[in-house]
């Protein structure tokens, strides 16, 4: 059995739903791959409850239901700057899980580099630092030895980079299509039924799959990260925010909506990237879709990539039915499964 | 560079797109993957041709364009017994892809058992043997440390069996809607077009997608081998041919497809397993499904799988444009390059 000392950067519905998981299915991970995880250090904004001899997840989780602090639990360190702390822990593995930010990255990029820096392996669900700094974090992973592996952070459920990194040895995409926002595709699907835009927003918060401040999905950024993570990881692209053209669905309409789909066309936020010569090409903006597109199916929370290759023909993987952050925690357990491969 | 010595047995159209693939795209999986194959025995029906040092591919491809028959190449070895030949040559790895039998698993069956008694590593493309003894395989390769793996044996492009690999870890699989045969979806969406089940044979044979004998297909064998690797593999099944309940589509008329789709339904050849009690239950046959299924918009030689999960909702993986055999093929090339982990 290896057993991986374990930092838990962030605490929000990611972390607890990685530290509910891990309670929940620890053990059949255990006895199927030899792999056990010790919690030794778990941080939010507050601060940082440690125990080198492994946390009690379950008090963990009833103190941050409580009072919405880590910091509330027995010894926690009050606001235990993250990277310094992550600098002075004796762990093997950093689960980065801290809110993003795709423009500065931070704070997980630096999370993220000081694990690295410590020679511990990084499984990341953060968009923000890979959208920033894709090809240096590569790097710092293949000097320092350590994995880095990041399938929570491209439409969880779907395994989009496990496809790239498992099944597509030989082959080359071409192109990719995807619907990779389910916040955005939930509320176009109730726009549909004849909702407004604001009342679909809100709907969604209600229902818990859009965040408080909606921009990040509404205006396209949360879509426009996850297909730069694409065409850096699928198609050897050296992309940042700044080379994407991005459009989100506030100018849509519910009776344009509604029009499409009698005249057999669905509007989906779709984000694509393709080869333009030497370079990739990348956008996200609502797109007219026939109605028997892969991805013009997908209705309320569904997300799905096509991706279009030279040997395999069109590959789309869709998901649907999961509203829920155990998608995304089972991405990162299945990359901490498949770090010893 | 690890180099497997390689053994490929059988030479038709799926043996022959390996030797093509290798030839058109070795060289970027040996700088990306530090794996090489040297072809020291390629054998069909007719002989086997032997060479230590590695076979001469093209020449190799050549002679069975120009004769039909391995046996024409120089030196070759004229009715060398598959299994017998094996257990004398010096190998790491067999690349089976000879004949199917689901009902005997021969002679694939067979070449496998004595590849792994020797140690060898074994990729394979053929269902039979896995349909008939998947347990006593799996067994024999953990008894004897080899590999074995079987990417090209369930709708080749799509991912399956990677998928259950290595993503699905911690969550369960309750059940599994396919449609895992190419060839009938083709036959299936010319007779919704008014062609009738002959015309729709014939076309398919013409396009090179349909076998001289289509039973195979078109009466369900095909679909009922790849949902019983499917529920064995990813579902923990111990189930075999006589346990799957088989319909083909010769009863389905043209008519019926059109009126179908006029009322907003498809109809198409259904491959499903799912848990009854501690059992397994597992059918083949036409099933009506609404336009917006993600399996009823598959068209012309499209396939698809939709695995029902506990954790991640319902993911649906879909392949569509490949008619080439090179997609299985390219099953068999990542199935090596994933031995190595």
């Amino acid at each position: 059995m290896t057993t991986y000392r374990t930092i838990l950067m962030g605490f929000g519905n990611v972390g607890r739903a990685v530290a509910n998981l891990w309670l929940q299915r620890g053990a059949q991970i255990e006895r199927e791959h030899d792999i056990s995880l010790r919690f030794v250090m778990v941080a939010d904004r507050s601060g940082a409850a440690l125990d080198p001899g492994g946390l009690d997840l379950p008090r963990l989780l009833e103190v941050k239901a409580a009072t919405g602090a880590v910091a509330a639990y027995p010894g926690a360190e009050l606001g235990l700057g993250g990277a310094e702390a992550i600098s002075h822990i004796e762990a093997d593995l950093l689960l980065e899980a801290s809110p993003t930010s795709v423009r500065t990255g931070e704070p997980g990029l630096s999370h993220i580099r000081a694990a690295m820096s410590h020679g511990m392996h990084v499984v990341n669900a953060n968009k923000g630092p890979l959208v920033v700094a894709y090809h240096d974090l590569m790097r710092l992973a293949r000097a320092e030895n350590v994995a880095f592996l990041n399938s929570a952070t491209v439409a969880a459920p779907i395994p989009a980079l496990d496809i790239a990194r498992y099944s597509l040895h030989g082959a080359q995409v071409e192109s990719i299509e995807a619907v990779p926002n389910g916040t955005t595709n939930y509320i176009l699907t109730l726009m549909e039924e004849g909702r407004s835009l604001d009342d679909g927003i809100r709907a969604a918060q209600q229902a818990g799959i859009a965040e408080t401040d909606p921009s990040l999905d509404v205006d396209g950024w949360d879509s426009a990260a996850k297909i730069i993570i694409l065409a850096n990881t699928l198609m050897g692209g050296s992309v940042r925010l700044d080379d994407v053209s991005v459009q989100g669905i506030r100018s849509v309409g519910a009776d344009e909506l509604r029009d499409l789909r009698r005249r057999g066309q669905a509007l989906k936020l779709l984000a694509t990237v393709r080869r333009d010569g030497d370079e990739l090409s990348l956008s996200v903006a609502p797109a007219r879709l026939p109605l028997d597109h892969p991805l013009a199916i997908l209705r309320g929370s569904g997300m799905g990539i096509l991706f279009h290759t030279d040997l395999l023909g069109d590959l789309c993987v869709t998901v649907t039915g999961d509203d829920s952050p155990f998608g995304t925690a089972q991405a990162m357990l299945r990359d901490v499964v498949n770090i010893g491969r």
